[in-house]
């Protein structure tokens, strides 16, 4: 397949990915933006991606260059753009100068399990608002070891430009699920036997290095104002505190989140 | 003490402050500034103000109202701004409608060490660059206890904008020393009997989890690009190794950070 070029700003290709900044549209077509080098490496290793933008400038770099002859050998359309161009579709004043246009996979709850139901590790965000948070959240549970991650009903959307950036690239490496209401959830964790384990800022709340975290489990973080909702409090098996030294009234939830994540993977290798 | 007002953008304490964006600002003029009410309250308990701009929509608040008479209480001088002065102030769009001037604390090496050397915890920066990261590391640190933080130089300065904002106000709670050489590192630790533990990228190194962390210690964290300097390298007694699972190369420094200082605090406990 040969590279081609878009010079057109109201080209259909171009006015599509702008969509994509906005959940609806990102519904509506199916697709989402990973933006840069490392984030298009990652799309084209582990999703399948629909076609690409990229400037003559950054096609300059060999990495990008390589990068670009991957896609074109799996005849996925790489499109030459502007400046300008891209900037419209990243939605950032200064884009990395390639960007990739990725299909949302159509997953299946059951893909968080893994491949052994009984190692299921599950990374559960319930009403997390800051995108960045939320994509650190996904890379730390993918560095853990974890084999999903479930965003609940009024968390940000996973799929959004920030969250994929700070994801890191994990995005693409774990299954993510979506919009999962609680009662989903609760009949999930009980058909499948794995415990949930909330993690909250009550002192009365079992240490996290206490509980057995070497169990099927989903570990739910909340809200940083607000933190876990009560509905989900209420379906909890287990809620895990961290106990806290100095004058921080809280952690960072993508430092909760580490924090339980990690000691959970070491409880698994033991 | 009464509260006053200042109309013009050209006030000498408007322009004053609006030069504390830039580290050589804040040096010059051993100030730095902390914004909105979360942070002026936590400066006001901590710190020593220097003076404060506030506009009247966020005194209408009961919570701002309440920490104006506080300040009002210590004869701190409090300035009701325009919008606009305060935007300039704070060089935020949105300027959350308090900032407070606040001075540096002259703080020597040794106040890292805590009461009692024997339990010295301090969180090292090597090149941190992200502010969001550094803030979340003096965060993470006092949450897990530490007895203090230090900076390398080549790190992001701990007195801007952005991590002040990150730090949640830990920054005020915690000494924070910048500026310090690996050399000033290393003729400090062997003068206090601290050992040095580098966290690396490293898989041959020592399992976090298995070392003997409830030691006086300062633990060292790197660049995320480029990790922890050869220099540090060479001057810790330790490294560390955060076992990983999955596709994800690398964690944020701030949840490496925190991975390893809540292990510390953890070991403390016992």
């Amino acid at each position: 397949m040969e590279i081609r070029r878009i010079e057109s700003p109201t080209n259909q290709r171009v006015i599509q990915a702008t969509k994509l900044h906005k959940k609806k549209g990102r519904e509506e077509l199916g697709r989402f933006i990973a933006e840069g080098v490392r984030l298009a490496e990652m799309a084209e290793s582990y999703a399948e991606v629909d076609y690409v933008f990229v400037t003559e400038k950054c096609m300059a770099g060999e990495r990008a260059d390589t990068l670009v002859k991957r896609f074109l050998d799996k005849e996925v359309p790489v499109f030459v753009v502007s400046e300008n161009i891209l900037r419209k579709v990243t939605a950032t004043d200064t884009p990395q100068g390639i960007a990739a246009i990725v299909k949302m996979r159509d997953e299946a709850m059951m893909s968080v399990l893994g491949n052994d139901g009984n190692l299921a590790c599950i990374a559960v965000l319930d009403g997390v608002q800051d995108p960045g948070n939320a994509g650190t959240v996904i890379r730390n549970a993918d560095a853990a070891g974890c084999t999903g991650v479930i965003f609940l009903k009024g968390s940000v959307d996973p799929f959004g430009d920030k969250v994929v950036r700070s994801s890191m690239g994990s995005l693409f490496t774990i299954p993510v699920i979506n919009d999962v209401t609680v009662c989903e959830l609760r009949d999930f964790a009980s058909e499948y036997g794995i415990q949930i384990f909330a993690s909250a800022l009550d002192e009365n709340a079992e240490e996290y290095f206490s509980a057995n975290l070497a169990v099927p489990a989903l570990f739910v973080f909340g809200n940083e104002g607000s933190g876990i909702s009560s509905d989900v409090l209420e379906a909890s098996d287990h809620i895990l505190y961290i106990p806290m030294a100095g004058h921080a009234e809280s952690l960072n939830v993508s430092a909760a989140s580490a924090v339980i994540l990690f000691e959970a993977l070491k409880a698994r290798m033991k």
